[in-house]
């Protein structure tokens, strides 16, 4: 039986993980994930893919503990755990990591790892390796780094406590908190916009941000390059004309921009 | 007539934009601001530059969409607006822009391309370019990746959905949330204190800070060297010691520091 | 007498500061304090290293403005500040500001010298150098400009205004407020928590963190490069021996992971 069960509806991709007990990432789930994440590789199709848990308690418990020693099978697994955040974090589509329970440890750095995080009372972040004499594996002190500075992530990592999903958008480790009740509603509206979008724009945002963090300039110039080669295409022409006639550049936009995309879209299709 | 009107008073410029029907960035508002820019080059006596919109709804709506096409006319004004974009962020002077309007799109990039920004109820920021097939173009996605990280960077730039002030002052597009009751007193009072600054104390601090962001020790060292060129001047030795005799280095600094920089100040005019 | 009293308990060590009459940093505490920092760099006994003020009104008030000049003995004391500041960033030990009063100029820049900072409902932070003629000169710049962003950054240098403690939390200028009636229990429970891992711990996350905010790809290499070696000692083994014992990788780690700590760690002593 698989660790993963996939399924696909209008561009969204939904991955359920179901890893009996406590979806703990063992090698078995590790290598699953690897395998699809692998697969979506030249898919123009899917546009979003969303990580969810089927437990009732955990997101993801934390990287096997089995694995974390010094034998060649402990130390291949660690890489190969390793190797399954780098490869999420360099996929083309929208990654979305959607938390009701526990993610400590390398349940943490999966929700990291993912472009978007939503997560609801229910969830706890944490990265307690210090406490077993380990540091992250993961990325989960590279990652605290650069999202909540030098100091609180120093005060995470040595005390390892559990942060809430409000603390946790507050402190950068979530995109935000959705209270569980209001998930599904949230994700409609979300990613449903969001599919609407073609692979290539998330790629290209992707890496306009990653290099506009990396290099100021560098990451103008390459905005600005993308945007005037854009402008040029005939699919802006069409979608601008459309955006005209119902009301864009008139005073319209001031209340009902939305209004004015919902029939610019109507158009279109 | 012209689209901006520029008014002056002690060292704090006033620039109100007015284009109507809606004060969208057209290559005439464009080529004004760039004009008006590039002439404080050598000013030193303008200290603050505020720019403010005379539109009841809008402060700036986004860049004419007339101009982004794949024509010679249309990529030129594109680069122009950019030019605009750049112009602003190099200004020596302090920039302020005072939102009590949408501001979208291009509207959002000057905004952001300001030194400071204050915002009303009434503003809204947005960068929804990518619904119209183009990434943003006057460091939008550069920006919101360098202030909100690269997370909610993302999900902004991909949704191009509304921020109000007060959410826009916690993701950084905007310094601060002022109640549009309360905007003039907050800009006189803390207008009035910068404007008492000479032009090279603001261009030292943003020198600071920008070097200071690309690697901090060399911001490290470049604020060192300020400080100790500026500790041997007369005018520091002035303020000291009229400092020192209204109650500097006393207890009056814990509850009334405010009252002995009034102090003195009256001493020294 | 000294300006500095120092007392040891279980691997803390907290240093009194008691400089008369408002804890303003001259020479004399910048020397004592110089010397102190630099007895610890082979101290492998202490773990956290805990600054706070003896004066009921000021934590550290500021530089001493008598060594703000041109003369010799003053750039020399300046300079001597400058590397009290780099010092204290060196510490291989976690250093912890507490601050219950005022904290200016060079008074704030300590505070932000330190790995956290932890301040009550009485303290204030600023750095209002710029209104006697002088940038800061212990990284108050520098550290603004990393920890709010620039926009926040330039406001708060050029206003020179007071921070609240709920302010500087939500600004990074320190780690968290902490209401003053809370302080003990809350230091002797974080840093009774810390005070157990060893320095090497310590020194560990804060290269991790110090390479990961440099470059993302070269602070995710050493992080691996710790983990597999750290995975392979006999301590990780018999760590994760006694957590798996107590019930970790178990569901009681849903609700109790610290009641696993605490079980684990009364095994081991």
């Amino acid at each position: 039986m698989k660790a993963i069960s996939i399924t696909n509806h209008l561009g969204i991709t939904t991955v359920a993980i179901n890893n009996p007990p406590m979806n703990v990432l063992t090698i078995k789930l590790i290598n699953e994930i690897n395998e699809f994440v692998l697969s979506l590789r030249d898919d123009r199709d899917t546009k979003v893919v969303v990580f969810k848990s089927m437990h009732d308690s955990f997101f993801l418990a934390h990287l096997d503990l089995n694995v974390i020693n010094g034998t060649q099978g402990g130390q291949a697994a660690s890489i190969e755990f390793n190797h399954m955040i780098a490869n999420i974090k360099a996929m083309k589509q929208l990654s979305v990591a959607v938390v009701d329970g526990v993610a400590r440890g390398g349940g943490n750095e999966f929700v990291m790892a993912c472009d978007l995080a939503y997560a609801t009372e229910n969830a706890a972040f944490a990265q307690p390796e210090i406490h077993v004499n380990i540091p992250t594996g993961g990325q989960g002190a590279v990652q605290f780094a650069r999202r909540m500075g030098k100091n609180k992530a120093l005060q995470a990592l040595l005390l390892g406590n559990d942060f809430s999903a409000k603390q946790a958008e507050s402190l950068n480790i979530i995109t935000q908190f959705v209270p569980k009740a209001e998930m599904d509603t949230f994700l409609a509206m979300t990613l449903g916009v969001i599919s609407q979008l073609e692979v290539r724009d998330i790629v290209m945002y992707k890496e306009i941000i990653a290099t506009s963090i990396r290099d100021e300039e560098a990451g103008a110039e390459l905005e600005l390059r993308y945007f005037l080669a854009r402008a040029k295409e005939q699919k802006t022409e069409t979608i601008i004309a459309a955006f005209l006639k119902h009301g864009g550049q008139t005073l319209r936009e001031a209340k009902d921009i939305q209004g004015i995309f919902i029939d610019t879209a109507a158009e279109l299709t």
